[in-house]
């Protein structure tokens, strides 16, 4: 497998473009990924319950398995807004299928920013004329959408079988105060259908996206979507095995960058029962609050971590339990191991810090991805006024 | 009904004391609280799944419903401290029992602190000895239970009906950086059974202190325990309604003393379909660190509010949800309400702050209590080291 340049336009038929249209002040809030034939495509949405606006276009275009461009603003999330909020989201897809000289259904959209605002429909109109002409294989889509995001999270691959895989995200850095929204757009190459993609994407996301956090708030618009330009024949095993590390990759990259944090968390619980246990347990150590200051403040408090996975309704058995922190069994057999506090919390001054958790109870296992909290995390949060 | 002093000791045949023994440098770590003749008892413990020592010796203690003392320290928890911490926590009580010259069955045993750390059981023996002679009506076993709490939780009630309910806890300023304990410890002259007490004491708890949190992570040690006198005869609704109350009371004053908390937060959820639904939005929103960090800055941020409620498993139409702040209506039948950012920020800075969400969708109605999220909650749980 080969890294690539260029993201969602390094695959064969894809452009994409970024650009300023006025929703945030001087920064680029308008970012378009098209391809020059219809495509299959999949999605896959937050779990919040609300239904938005976005949520009801973009199942509806995609009730035939097919799309050919995504239009997504930054600034306006565009949720909270009632009846008008879904006609200007279908309006949003009709002038972007308008400009590109596509079909309305054929347009996905996405927006990400302030809940409760509606979208100034004459900003957005002038936004999308004339951006066909800016599409582009050397593209700043990835920027269009970032907001607090520190880095820009783009990646492409070319598997040795031939197809392509490429993706932009934002998140979890909160996009505003009052949304912490996590977007992916991915594309391919790969000849696949749209249900075969939606398979696949819904399995690369529980064990990608679904296993990072950083406040456990899910967002009313999160989004992961692939379009796939039918081109390259595929053994389906290798096209998710492949989709599955380019969204793991992708969602380690937003736990690092969650907001205010210093260092990425990854939490590896093994030797669980279950494989929902082996998550759950996964999950509540990088979602402990506790857990996260700790890590900030390098304190190998294996009592929090314990505390953590114990409060889960999942199988345990509390003396069987091993804990270990960046390679040093502080936990054996449920009683606590003697290590080196000093050298074991100049390990976890580190960028990525490994917590590894071994119920000792069956052979499966799961890994979930996190950030720790820091004073920065709540300056961001509190100091920002509606 | 009166306030009255003294609270635990407040009670007919009840004595109290706390005492410095040694496991926290200057300051008390032992409390005692003893009835001069046999009660009936109940007991509520922590819904975390560990099988810690206490759980272990309070379960078998309370196969009678009987009880006459309990005995806390504060220091150690003897959590994740194998069969020798079960030995141990059954030594405190025989020790306790000796002290006392009761039976060592009629002893309850509660400990708070680090996890992973042997009691001492020397320094225990040593504390214990000559504990009878400080048992007082006078009492500082409030202190003794005290760790990072900025403010001493006591209360006693006596009922127009002459019953009286007295009470004294500690938390969730966390015990230390590895725990975050909350104990109650209830005393009563009401001629009430184990069972009834039990019962009522199940339901206050499920309506007070399960309706807190200041992290979300259970404590491993929680523990809420109940000693009645059996001297006066009671209107059992009377009592419960009081003992409510007195439990109410304390989970507000707990989680007002959050760790770094600058305020309390009340969530009133009111219009569910079923009450499950009420405590779970109601939780939610305390739970928020998104929802925590908006309150430490003033911030009228709804969304953050609406996103808690809807993250949630629960019956709602986004189209009738309202949310008042501090008395002002923000959102209106799921749309924002044009309001005065300026004068509902001024009224967030508040010691108690109020939330309400009516969801319109039944008659169902839930109060929790949390606190906010601030650079001084990170610092406590960062900057200390194992």
């Amino acid at each position: 497998m080969k890294f690539l340049k260029k993201s969602v336009a390094a695959v064969y038929g894809f452009k994409a473009m970024g650009k300023h249209m006025g929703l945030k002040k001087g920064k680029k809030d308008l970012a378009i990924i098209y391809c020059k034939n219809q495509c299959n495509a999949a999605a896959v949405y937050t779990q919040n319950k609300i239904e938005t606006p976005i949520k009801v276009v973009d199942k509806k275009h995609l009730m035939d398995g097919k799309a050919q461009a995504i239009v997504i603003n930054a600034g306006i999330a565009n949720v909270a807004t009632g009846k008008k909020g879904i006609e200007d989201a279908f309006k949003m897809a009709e002038l972007t299928a308008k400009e590109l000289k596509i079909n309305t259904e054929d347009v996905l959209v996405s927006s990400t920013g302030y809940i409760g605002k509606m979208l100034p429909m004459d900003i957005i109109a002038k936004g999308i004329k004339g951006s066909k002409k800016l599409l582009h294989k050397n593209h700043n889509a990835a920027d269009a959408i970032m907001t607090t995001d520190t880095v820009k999270k783009e990646i492409a691959v070319k598997h040795d079988d031939g197809f392509k895989i490429g993706a932009i995200a934002k998140g979890s850095g909160m996009i505003h105060p009052n949304m912490a929204t996590m977007l992916c757009f991915i594309t391919t190459d790969a000849d696949l259908s749209s249900a075969e993609l939606q398979e696949a994407l819904g399995k690369a996301v529980d064990s990608s996206f679904n296993m990072i956090s950083v406040d456990q708030d899910s967002s009313t618009s999160d989004m992961v979507a692939i379009m796939a330009n039918p081109k390259v024949k595929v053994d389906i095993k290798e096209f998710k095995k492949t989709l599955n590390l380019v969204c793991k990759w992708m969602a380690k990259k937003i736990a690092a960058d969650g907001e205010g944090a210093t260092k990425l968390i990854v939490s590896k619980v093994v030797g669980a029962k279950t494989k929902e246990d082996a998550k759950v347990a996964a999950k509540a150590v990088i979602c402990s609050n506790l857990v996260k200051c700790a890590m900030f403040g390098n304190d190998p408090n294996w009592g929090r971590i314990m505390a953590a996975v114990t409060n889960q309704d999942i199988d345990f058995d509390a003396s069987k339990m091993d804990i270990v922190l960046q390679g040093h069994v502080v936990l054996r057999d449920g009683a606590p191991e003697k290590f080196n506090e000093k050298v074991v919390s100049e390990l976890l001054n580190a960028e990525e810090v490994e917590v590894v958790v071994n119920l000792n109870m069956g052979e499966k296992k799961a890994t979930a991805y996190g950030c720790d909290m820091t004073y920065e995390y709540v300056k961001i949060n509190a100091e920002y006024h509606t």
